[in-house]
Order: structure tokens, then sequence, then C-alpha cells
């Protein structure tokens, strides 16, 4: 079984992290689309045409199941996705969504994610059909700072403390009682300590990469390597496989020692 | 004549604005490729493929002068742009330096930019050539933080305060007397007062938008209009439109009423 990930950068490895943990056995492609990241700013159509160039990529490399690792993508292209790949396609919207649902006692949701995630409303979607509400924000400095190596900084204390203030205020004025928050991107699990320490007990975090891989071993069956052959890990990059060997290191939490650069055009 | 601005995005925005004020009679096409920004985190190859697909675009739409109004696609792509298009062209960076060589008593001067835009060292060769001595350094989070809007911001504040002091206490290691800083990326004019108040009284900005419009209206003689016909002034963008009449309005500080949604691919 080889199981294709893909984001349109180093976000996300923290769902390969989580997979490489559950699966170890898997044969696994990667793709960081990181020559036309973030995706995170940019419009449907966009969004759609390169996620679903990268998925097809990934299935010429061998893949037999897909997963979007991506929060964006998944929002804004998951269907197009499905229409264009002959594999299967698990995006981190519908597990998120899922883990918010096996969370929550008062049934409202909170959702921080990209600006474009927000925009399209995908996780409140996502939780209306499991019978949750949701209040969504973008928070659109924390990628950035995030890729910059500001975790545990002064100014990204003070940048999450805004949002989530922010955050609180506004779903108190709809009158949600929420009881957990989704990390509705990628790269936030990076700042889970932090998020966590600014608000009230009473909310429980849900990281979905962490439930996007749990929802993958609970579907999929891999055998156990059987003698020598170890299992394949093949990273691509769409820009600088430097770079992409550097920062997704944090990300994955071990060292990439080879990362193949691809041109997908534009 | 029609002179063609180019930029990744919105910061090519500032360059338009100061072309507008010293060349008012011209007609004016703007690209921004903001389907396939930021370019200042990705790689010379990368970039330099972008940058030259939307030039040609812009000699397409009639531009017979070209302004490359981005630091990083004028440090890693303007040998790339001029030899792929039949008009001249004028980046950034050359222009900056030229501006600092009229400024500087010491000699010695700051270069705040993109990390791609640092990478290359296109500054420094630049201040090289004038005999000029720059020290340059990369400020990630500026253009994140100028697109969220957070001018005049704490979060702001705060950054450029750890960015600044650490650019002077790394310039002066190295036994530097500047008295000059470039604002090496076209979104930082926005921030130019912010940056003035935190650095010593000695040490003047130089804004390489205002001094690349300068060097354009030097160079060219527009004839005033004649009669009705007002200049043309057409706007093109890679993503959405709505976006970029609402965050370019910021930088153009002007309304911009319509903007055309090409695909240059990718």
């Amino acid at each position: 079984m080889n199981i294709g990930v893909f984001d349109s950068g180093f976000g996300g490895l923290t769902v390969l992290r989580a997979l490489f943990d559950r699966l170890p056995a898997a044969d696994y492609v990667y793709l960081g689309d990181t020559a036309r990241l973030p995706y995170g700013a940019k419009s449907q159509a966009t969004v759609a045409r390169y996620a679903v160039s990268s998925a097809r990529f990934l299935v010429d490399q061998g893949a037999d199941y897909i997963v979007i690792a991506c929060n964006t993508a998944s929002a804004l292209a998951l269907d197009a996705i499905r229409d264009a790949v002959p594999v299967p396609v698990l995006g981190v919207i519908e597990t998120g969504a899922d883990a918010a649902q096996g969370c929550t006692n008062s049934g409202d949701v909170l959702v921080i994610a990209t600006a474009a995630t927000v925009e399209s409303h995908a996780y409140a979607a996502a939780c209306r059909k499991r019978g949750l509400r949701a209040y969504e924000k973008a928070c659109p400095l924390l990628v950035p700072l995030t890729e910059e190596g500001w975790i545990d900084h002064p100014v990204t204390e003070e940048v999450l403390a805004i949002y989530l203030t922010e955050l609180l205020a506004e779903s108190a004025k709809t009158g949600l009682k929420p009881d957990t928050l989704v990390l509705g991107c990628t790269h936030y699990p990076l700042l889970r300590a932090s998020i966590e320490r600014k608000l009230p007990p009473t909310i429980k975090v849900i990281d979905s990469a962490d439930a996007t891989a749990a929802q993958v071993a609970a579907t999929l069956t891999i055998p156990a390597p059987t003698g020598e052959e170890s299992p394949q890990r093949t990273f691509y990059a769409t820009d600088s496989v430097q770079k992409f060997r550097n920062l997704g290191t944090r990300f994955l939490g071990r060292p990439i020692d080879y990362v193949q650069l691809i041109d997908l055009g534009g």
C-alpha cells in the first residue's frame, strides 16, 4: 500500500508524522507544492487547479490512497480531486469534524484556519452535517510565524492572544457555548501548547492532523513488512529542496534526507 | 507610452502610486501575479520562470517599457526578463542602489528585504559596483503583517523593533557605519513611519519605490494628453480580483475600480 500525502508546503508533514506513528509499515510518497504555496490566501479556482495537478502527480508515482494533508485544499478542492483521480481521497476537514463530534458535549465548536479555509465555510458545513454548530476564524499570521520558526516566541504568543481573545468574544456574541477548538490548518499543531495555555480549561483542542492519521489507520490494513524490504518514503517538492529539508525537519520531527525537485508547471 | 508594471502581488502598487504622481499622463498596465505569490521565499529558478511569463504578458498587452516593481524578481530574474522581452526593463534594485549612493556619506548602507532578495545578495552586489558597502537582513514577517493590514499595530511595532535591533547589532559587528537604510521590498513603504521611529536619527530611509519612479520619470518623456482622451490604467491579477481590489486600494492609496483575472498557467 502506497499512501500519497499532499500539502502546499510543510504543514502536511504534521499529518505524515502522525501517519508514520500509526502505520509505520506503509510506503509513502509526499508532495509539497512549495513553488505555489501558500494556498491559504488564494481563490477556489486557483487552489483546485493546483491541488488536482498535485494529486495526479502522486497517482503517477504509484499512490493508491491519497491524503489531502492541507485544510485549504480539502476545503476548496476535495470534490475536484476525487473527480480527477481513480483512488480513494481523504481530506482533513471531514476527519477534523468527525473528531470534533467525538469530543464535544455542547455541540458547539470553534475552528481556526487560513483565510481561504474560513471563507469556504467547509468546517461549518461539515459540522452542520454532524449536528454541530461551528464558529470559524481566520488567523493569517500563524503560518508565516511558524515558518519563521518563531515557536514559543513572544510575538507569536501575542498574536495568538489577539486571535484567540477575538475568537472567544466573537463566538460568545453568537450565543455559542464551545467546548472544542479544531486546529484547522496543518501548521497549527506546532503551536498547540501555546494555544492550549490561552484557552479556558473547558475547551479541548482537536488536532486534525492526528485525527486524519487515526482515520487512515482505521481504514487501511497494512501487511507487516516481509524480510529485508523496508518501506519506501519519498519526498517531492516543487521549489527549493534545501529549504524543504531544513524547514520540513521541524514539521516532521525527524530529518529528511533526500527531496526530489519536480516541476508541475506554472 | 504604455508602462507595464509587474509585481508578485500588491507591493508593486507602491511603485505604481509613485509613477502616477510623477508621470500622470502615461498609460499603465499593472500585473499582480497573485496566484503564485509570494515570490520572496522561493528559489531563483521558480521566480525567474514566473517573472518571465508575467513580463511577456505585459508586452502582449502593449507595454513598451517594463518596471519590475518587485525586489525579489529584480534580484533573481532581471537578466532573464531582459533576455525574454524586446522592450526596456527597469528593476527596483539598481534604482534603490542609485538612491542609496546619492544619500550616503559614510558609504555604508543597510538593506531590509525578503529572504529570497537577501539570499541573492543583489543589493550587496549593486552597492559594491557603486563603491558602497551593504549589510542585508531578511525580514520575512513584514509582508504578511502588511497584508493582514496590521499597519501601526503593536505586534508589527514589536516585530520591527526585533528586526531593526538585530540589524543594527549585526551590522555594527561587521564594523560598518551605516547612515542609510534601503527599504528593499515594495511592501515596506507602508511601514516607513514606524521604521523611521525605530532608527537613530543619523540613518536616513530610502524608499526604492519612489527612487524607481524618479528614475523612470527622468528617462521617459510623456507627451501631455491631447484633448478628451484620458490615460489608460489597466489592472490584471492571476488570483481573486476581489481581494486585489480590497488590498490593492491600501497600497495604491486610491480605489481600484476594475481588475481583470488572467491565467498564466501553473
